[in-house]
């Protein structure tokens, strides 16, 4: 996770932008392109702007898929802008399969694609995690494994929360057992919803030194006070992710889609840095 | 899922043949080829060889996301190869996200690359299934929605089996809330494995009406005497996956892979029938 850990020093940013491409969403200057093209540039657009305020992006990769071959092609040319813009890309693919199926995901993710980490889905178990933290440690790109453990979503709970144990409870600790250190946070962590603050504080408890991944600021109603029982015991090991909070900020702005966007992850990042939340 | 029911009953066979085109393991003469070519000329070869004996065929998207653009281009070439020979694809993508997200993927594999049926993995709740049903839904072609409740391999226990409820239980709930009748089966089928009879007569208990994918038939050691917990009470309700099995059948065999393929598949649907298992 370093090149996570590294970028957000850089940055003194804890927020990662996520590209969540909805066309029917693009300002009205890119709805007369097809659609592929209208991507590419909204993301690219976007990008430019956020840098200098993220530690990351992280990438949808439904967004993407949707958009057939093609759209994979655009998925590996964000990759490698946000590289070269020096920020770590995640794959948000939440892929969740076993063995060969699992190393072929991330073998196209982590090694074709070049995202620095990924979301992996923990259904099948242990064999559906492994292959990723196989594959990241293979690439050794200082990137790692985001394991959905408690997800932003009202219907989440009914599977992750009301059994004994609670589901989350036994994926954190598959997360704690296979995680390895490496620089300064161990490279598996877990995707923990900044909608869920009670569930996130007993998370934090039982892996005190992951890092982990928070969907749900902004527009799902995550905030500052919600993402703060995630902090570990240094107010660190927290990526925020915001989304559509900014890649739509345009919709509540005078401002064009570039400015609109520069200036929405701009505020989150002062609103989290004087929270004092660090990586 | 009534055109998966229309193909098994016109083959009077309950066997779906699984798409894992893995480079390694390809025969000889193949080895030669790029590897997307390979994969194309091997699966085409495979469709046609065991199309008289399967029901339908499943593909597994890794081993074609693996090949980055290019590969999603073959994975929409063989849906249309197997829908021009008569059988229904079935996308094994086990996607697991919600909302548009979860609508993105259902419209890349149900609509854009033409499967009739997809897998579903259900960790993040209801939100990450409906998406998917509303989109086969919406499409009218027969197909639905398989989600995972009890997989075929050894470490989904630990996370499937070990809590009060069992998780499988609480997603075999959730299936039996968002299904509907379309045709002879609710359009919410499940998948469970072939290799946990124990559990899998539970689910059946559960779930009497459903339709089950199971694999793990064969190179998995799933047998017929692992599938009969799983049928219904008319001995229906059950299609059976075997992929290597099938695929690689060249590797214990003096016959070339086409042949060994369909001699395979033509054995495997002979036990299948024998057993008296039938949709």
């Amino acid at each position: 996770m370093q090149a996570l850990v590294d970028a957000a020093r850089r940055k003194e940013s804890v927020l990662v932008a996520g590209l969540d491409p909805i066309p029917s969403r693009f300002p009205e200057e890119l709805r007369a392109l097809p659609e592929a093209e209208a991507t590419l540039k909204f993301c690219l657009d976007i990008l430019e702007a956020v840098e200098p305020y993220v530690a990351a992006v992280k990438l949808q990769a439904a967004f993407f898929e949707r958009l057939g071959p093609a759209g994979m092609g655009i998925y590996a040319d964000l990759i490698g802008a946000a590289r070269d813009l020096g920020l770590p890309a995640i794959a948000d693919v939440k892929r969740g399969d076993i063995g060969p199926v699992a190393a072929a995901y991330a073998e196209a993710h982590l090694g074709l694609y070049g995202a620095t980490s990924v979301t992996v889905n923990p259904y099948m178990g242990e064999d559906a995690v492994l292959p990723f933290l196989e594959e990241a440690r293979r690439r050794s790109q200082g990137g790692g494994v985001f394991v959905l453990v408690a997800t932003s979503n009202p219907s989440s709970r009914e599977v992750q929360e009301t059994t004994d144990p609670p589901l989350f409870e036994i994926i954190t600790k598959l997360v704690a057992g296979l995680g390895r250190q490496s620089g300064d946070y161990p490279d598996a962590g877990a995707v923990v919803g900044a909608t869920r603050p009670e569930i996130g504080g007993r998370i934090r408890e039982l892996l005190p030194e992951a890092l982990f991944l928070s969907p749900g600021y902004g527009a799902q109603g995550g905030a500052v006070s919600t993402i703060r029982p995630l902090l570990d015991r240094r107010d660190g090991g927290v990526l925020v992710n915001s989304s559509r909070t900014i890649l739509y900020a345009y919709e509540r702005s005078a401002a064009g889609y570039k400015e609109a966007a520069r200036e929405a992850a701009r505020e989150a990042r002062e609103e989290l840095r004087l929270a004092g939340a660090r990586l």
